[in-house]
């Protein structure tokens, strides 16, 4: 299966494409998008979802993760973030990917262990597991690519793929009213 | 000239087209796109996108107006409020029409001479000053109108005219990197 990550931006977005079969994973290709300040916002939207849809045309990949947003607090940011994320995912969803969201925390944690690991960190990690012996990219890049490592983590463990409401159920069963029989009625296994 | 201008939304965006030539305003088209909360947000950001682009490929606007952003204390709400604005500025920007941002309350100013106006006395003035007679469409999509026909207001006094793209690249050529033949050669004078 081939996934292609994206840690959007309207200055920088990182992409990073791997395969994974059998819990090997391959480097496909990884880089980052830059568009300059000087140009409107939105030639610089143009920019993003024209060259991810090429890497997209180029690699083929099977499924698509993004990492869903960085809350910040400055409002103008977040919608910036918005606009660059929603170009993103329109390039995946016009070549009918599907598209997985993952939380900043949960890529840094399926990576190095450490929800709270530094970009450094996740950098070195995801250089490790793929193999790179040299340093490439921008770190957003291997932001990226980390993204689509996490998602390779989660497709390859299908029980816990989706924070589902059944894997909550299973995993606090004292928290849940009254789902007890309910959960074990709905169970396949 | 004709001017477009959209009102977006991830579940209701609206939009209006009207043609404006020596102080004289006509509609051309207006309505709105609604998304079903059912659908998966990227698939809603397609429908978005890929509507607005048949607007555009429709009606050939010469120029493109949105609401700036209304800025919602919820982070989550300002992000969804961004990819909708994002696939909706791509949709011009693709079709290399010039995109000019204007505040709800420049907007109201505008139509009613009020920038606390509320929707509905919008849409009274918007009727009242196409010469509408009958309701057909959401206030969503009088809304869009409204937008555009601040636009037109804005290039009827060129000298307030203001953030639009093609001004600021007339004014700073040297500032914008590599767009002048791209705006040249997408301009009809």
């Amino acid at each position: 299966m081939r996934i292609m990550g994206v840690d959007p931006g309207t200055l920088v977005t990182g992409f990073g494409v791997i395969d994974c079969e059998g819990g090997k994973m391959t480097l496909v290709e990884y880089g980052v998008i830059r568009t300059s300040q000087a140009m409107s916002m939105p030639l610089r939207l143009r920019d993003i979802h024209l060259r991810l849809l090429e890497v997209i045309e180029r690699t083929a990949p099977d499924e698509f993760a993004i990492e869903s947003a960085f809350y910040s607090k400055n409002v103008q940011s977040t919608l910036k973030l918005g606009h660059a994320r929603g170009v993103a995912i329109l390039a995946a969803a016009l070549r009918e990917i599907p598209t997985a969201e993952y939380a900043p925390r949960e890529v840094k944690q399926a990576v190095t262990g450490n929800g709270g690991a530094t970009k450094e960190q996740v950098e070195f990690m995801v250089m490790r597991l793929l193999g790179i012996t040299e340093r490439q990219a921008a770190l957003d890049a291997t932001d990226a690519v980390a993204i689509a490592i996490c998602h390779a983590n989660r497709m390859a463990r299908p029980q816990s793929r989706g924070r589902s409401w059944r894997q909550f159920v299973e995993e606090n069963p004292d928290r849940v009213a009254g789902v007890r029989k309910h959960a074990g009625s709905g169970r396949a296994d």
